[in-house]
């Protein structure tokens, strides 16, 4: 396994792989690696010759008051996992690299970076979209892997992908979670003992909405009543949002209407960690 | 010579020619092509084996008030004179395929794109950031050749590419001029004759200008109030701005300080025909 921290030397040694016919994936990670964006390596490995697993924390994809200082690092076992994985390359470049001047120009997204995660981090679908775009371009992947964990952050970079014309092949895995049910993420080593078993609530709460609008619920509103209720009363979670959106527009849905599936989101604070999930819920049309 | 109007088909004859080992040049172009439009092209044929020509008028960067609908086209006489100048392929798309649904994902810039240029049409260069990001993306360059005539968007462009680090090199030609010194511009044909022969007044205002600063002015306020002089006399020209920045990073300048070279731009309005024209100015340091 090799490790690049350079941009250029990235970008001539892309341009060597596709020159010998080899396909390359790219996997986006911040890094403090789980199984979560193990499995997207995995996917990597299906659709391409050449993993490349790119580690930046991306300081521009944070607001001055969120963990960008605190954010869980650790290389070394970063690497090893990486290379018992099978990634060919790891590109970790430093901020001084990927910034080296005030930048002026970014990739920014309309409507859909201003709700759900947008409305609570107003400026970090900007910072992703545009360290996505430079990772493409220094990466020069065939193929992108992105988890469904980060829902939006994946349909707003498919959305990048074909309004900016991108040649790259968008694959979004699914959610891994812990035996209960949690969602992995880097920030769950954030939470305390207790609210470490409190916030599977969520993952919970996402299957009582996929049993009511299985049973036939076509009212959000109610389906999101009920999720609320389930959290406060099973834990001390504060809630930022409970969402349905159309999964290939991502605009709100208030009533099943025609839709098969309707993608539910949420988001909520477990003392100071603050975590996300999502699931697809199936709509009955009996 | 080859005609591409395919997306997908522009992108794997790129591909093609990369792995053959070509080094291939965007010249990007709303069309109605110049001898201003050719002298890039002689350019991309000095730096590279193949010249793409891209003949797109690009909607989204036009205001709704503005000339779009009227904009010249002729892609007949374009197609022969690419021909006859050495371009391989022209790449011309429809809007339906350069934006078959409603955009949500720009390349924007702050800062420089809402000065100047940006102040008079707040919207033209995040649509002609955004297009340029498409069609590199397309056509995928390894140089791109850019006029001088339209400073701002050239230093935009740059800014995008360092920025983004889309793995490009960009090159910018100088203006090229008719005999009585009017900068070439496809906007020229909508001139009356009157308008046509006052237009060159642009042209004398910034060699005015650059006498004046030879000549060891400076307080660009004052270079600035001669040329508007000069002008108003001479023409029924009416000026939108007459700017002075530095030309690394495109802000406004007022004194020379230690800068020994800077950059003079101008818009004006003769009739219904919108002009602009710049020069650079070297400061004198006697």
């Amino acid at each position: 396994m090799k490790i690049i921290s350079d941009i250029f030397k990235m970008q001539r040694t892309a341009d060597d792989l596709r020159a010998s016919g080899k396909k390359i994936a790219l996997v986006p990670t911040m890094g403090y690696l789980h199984e979560g964006h193990l499995s997207l390596v995995d996917e990597a490995k299906k659709n391409a010759d050449v993993v490349v697993l790119s580690i930046y924390v991306n300081p521009s994809q944070f607001a001055p008051h969120e963990d960008l200082s605190t954010y869980p690092r650790d290389f070394a076992r970063d690497s090893k996992l990486a290379e018992a994985r099978g990634v060919d390359i790891i590109f970790a470049p430093e901020d001084k690299v990927m910034y080296p001047e005030k930048e002026l120009v970014f990739v920014e997204t309309e409507e859909v970076s201003h709700i759900l995660e947008g409305e609570f981090r107003p400026t970090h679908f900007k910072g992703v979209a545009s360290v996505v775009a430079k990772l493409f371009n220094i990466v020069k992947p065939h193929v992108a892997v992105f988890g469904q964990k980060d829902a939006q952050q994946a349909f707003i970079i498919r959305r990048m992908v074909s309004d900016l014309n991108f040649d790259v092949s968008m694959i979004v895995a699914p959610i891994v979670r812990e035996e209960d049910g949690l969602a992995l993420s880097s920030r769950n080593v954030y939470l305390s003992e207790e609210n470490r078993k409190e916030a599977t609530v969520l993952y919970r709460s996402l299957n009582l909405a996929q049993q009511i609008v299985r049973d036939g619920e076509r009212q959000f509103t109610r389906v999101r009543s009920e999720m609320l209720r389930h959290i406060t009363a099973e834990s001390q979670g504060k809630i930022d949002y409970i969402s349905f959106v159309n999964p290939d527009t991502f605009t709100r849905v208030e009533e099943a209407g025609a839709l098969k599936r309707v993608l539910a989101l949420l988001a909520a604070r477990f003392g100071r960690t603050r975590l996300i999930d999502n699931m697809f819920l199936e709509v009955s049309h009996k």
